[in-house]
């Protein structure tokens, strides 16, 4: 395979590489097991070319007349988006949203496994949540300190997320997935991905009351 | 107030106005009555004229000197968001996701209640999860003409997304959120919220492998 060529790729290919990544799946359970990029296009709703050039970029050539096999595709980009390799998250918030992203089953299916908890709250402290029992917030540097953290999640309401995204960012965590509403800033080298559930929330509630044509 | 001018107003803007209503919501706990929109543009990483100007389009007008009243503008956005009404709800999808969902108890405190959740598998239907019985998804239609559902949630992992969401559609409902790894067509005038949860987990392992300046 040749060379990535990463530092050139635009982040909006990149954006695109998890969709091509469900949707062979989709393709692998149901037995299909070659696409051309204009039936891929189709069933993405993309442009066949789209396909073409965003793959082109990872060096993954169709064949002519043949099209891309569904599974050396799909390994293709698992290998690209870092997958394959078991990755250690901890969740900060033990809340009613830390303890549903702790309780779903299918992110350490997909190698992301959730190993602590943490929160301030006395009561919440010293429960089972999931397999983990839930760590009060200060034991968040210890606790770095001697495991492996890839990932850390925070799932917390309050204001305070800038300072317990500062104290995760000294600790050299380099990845955030960030469920609070709250948009914090981060050093460059750090990756953020916000999900703001409450958000695309309120975005519906607004179309339903504004959309009249 | 104006009356809103929303057809001109860009999806960049609106898509800012949830931003607005949490961050106003952190400042009217934490006691704050009054907010410049060069304060409010530090805590937010904007600038205080995009503030100024997105909120001009709606018709909020903050005070030379004296900035903008926290509540009153709380108010104002929560309108324009068409909050401070009940939404009804129903969950495509009792897997893990679903009953994720339904068990979480902060969408009802905005007012977004699960009133139902449909499943296709036998072993699922009848069992509890959060307040709702699930139902066999046969029951859908059956259900949707004798109910009120504002929005339909795509809780689903498979293949058939847009075969539900159709039904979905020709039962009338103009909204849908989706977390199902998987963009279906929807015409114009149904609303989409996408939030593809792994998507934004592959993101991060992929910069995890690729970040490295």
């Amino acid at each position: 395979m040749p060379k990535l060529k990463n530092k050139a790729i635009s982040h909006q290919v990149i954006k695109r590489l998890p969709r091509y990544y469900s949707q062979l799946g989709f393709l692998l359970e149901s037995g299909v097991l070659r696409v051309s990029s204009m039936e891929l296009a189709k069933q993405m709703n993309l442009t066949a070319s789209q396909i073409r050039q965003d793959l082109n970029h990872f060096g993954c050539f169709g064949q002519q007349g043949y099209g891309y096999s569904v599974e050396l595709l799909r390994e293709e980009i698992s290998k690209i988006l870092g997958l394959g390799r078991n990755y250690h998250l901890i969740v900060i918030g033990a809340g009613n949203l830390g303890q549903a992203l702790a309780n779903y089953k299918n992110f350490d299916t997909m190698g992301f496994s959730i190993k602590a908890i943490f929160d301030t709250s006395p009561e919440i402290c010293g429960n089972k949540v999931g397999s983990c029992i839930v760590n009060h917030i200060n034991e968040l540097e210890n606790y770095c300190s001697n495991n492996t953290v890839d990932i850390a999640v925070l799932a917390l309401k309050s204001k305070n997320c800038q300072e317990i995204a500062n104290r995760l960012i000294a600790l050299d965590i380099k990845a955030i997935w960030n469920f609070a509403s709250f948009d914090f800033r981060a050093p460059h080298g750090i990756s953020v991905e916000d999900v703001h559930l409450s958000d695309s929330l309120m975005m519906l509630s607004y179309s339903l009351n504004n959309n009249h044509d």
